[in-house]
């Protein structure tokens, strides 16, 4: 049986091995919910960068739009911000987004050392957890919490994810039970918990309670993105 | 109303602005639990340092009782190791212990900023409740982890002092909400948790599996130990 490991935030991603593994990459609120609603809505590619400079150049020198945020707000160069809504858009279909973001680009970039790196949301859990099934990898959960803390919503998703592979894939280490137990004890209403969590209350201040209700639908989409020479693309 | 945080692993108290608060110590398997063992049974005084070196130095210059461990194990030299049952003695009282362990030491070290270094376990958990009720200060309870990872046992701890304090203290962070959540799903049964941690397996692969048990009996004693001045006194 292989084994399901969950680093709670990337501040503590170096106490992991992920030679040969596969990494799931998470940041619910909003950074991969918005990169499996742009695919599921027929994004071609999305390029996660690590600054707000980079996001720019590459927009100007390859016509790819350019999308993020910092502290949770859209910057005013951008063309869109990080609202899982704004990706849906029609014009959007077959383009190429660039998108920096405050935890989630970072937590992507952070996990090259994996055999593959997958981009798991609620909106695409079932997809993620059939992939992993078969997968016959060990996994590694990669929360990115927020500026390095631990978050209630990426650790709910782990617990989810690992609910779902649980036949396939045997918890190793504490954070992965803690999670697990998050997710059981709040299953039969995630949205109460993820109210409360201190993301979603700061998001609400922002006008985006809706964001946050919509990235807590599970298996809504099919898509499954992995990141690969720098860019996501659907398997 | 006061605030409580939790920082799950001394690799995260950076994240945390400890000045004015207090910090509650927390290391369940074992350094606190043997901590306020040793001084409900009596015991003078607590050094905890961090080298064995140092360890062995006090205990030649000052006559101290030598304790400790690394990787879970008593070292030859030491007159006793990390269990709770060896801090029982007669002959330890009044008495100074010098004492260095892997993860609990370096927790206690790590919170010098705090305005106040209290040492907590299950076995004394309504004293440090108690105490910190009538405080008017906030508190941080900082978990010592196992080699700087996220544990069950010290997790299960702070939310169990959540629960104690919260007339008196909110919770802040989304850690100190999983934290509450995972006591409360498991406060009918906290051993059977206690067991699947890492830890436990860990140690009972050395025999040790009633450690184990006597470290979740809660609020056994009322001693509550304070470090100041490099050393734990009782309160």
């Amino acid at each position: 049986m292989n084994q399901v490991e969950v680093c709670l935030t990337p501040e503590l991603i170096g106490q992991f091995d992920l030679t040969n593994k596969i990494v799931v990459a998470v940041d619910i609120f909003r950074a991969t919910s918005c990169m499996v609603t742009g695919m599921a809505h027929g994004v071609k590619s999305i390029h996660p960068v690590g600054s707000v400079e980079e996001c720019l150049e590459l927009g100007l020198k390859k016509g790819m739009i350019t999308a993020g945020e910092r502290g949770g707000k859209k910057l005013e160069e951008f063309t869109i911000g990080n609202s899982p809504y704004e990706y849906m858009r029609d014009e959007f279909q077959d383009k190429s987004i660039v998108v920096t973001t405050t935890n989630g680009t970072r937590t992507i970039l952070a996990s090259l050392a994996a055999d593959q790196i997958l981009i798991g949301a609620f909106l695409n859990l079932r997809s993620v957890a059939n992939y992993l099934s078969t997968s016959r990898k060990d996994v590694v959960i990669h929360c990115a919490g927020w500026k390095g803390t631990v978050n209630i919503e990426d650790t709910l998703f782990a617990g989810a994810l690992i609910e779902e592979i649980k036949a396939s894939h045997k918890r190793k280490g504490d954070p992965s039970l803690i999670a697990h137990q998050l997710y059981r004890a709040n299953a039969h209403d995630l949205m109460e918990i993820a109210k409360e969590s201190s993301h979603a209350q700061r998001l609400a201040t922002f006008g985006i309670g809706k964001d946050i209700e919509f990235c807590m639908n599970q298996s809504l989409y099919s898509v499954l993105p992995e990141f690969k020479d720098g860019k996501l693309e659907a398997i």
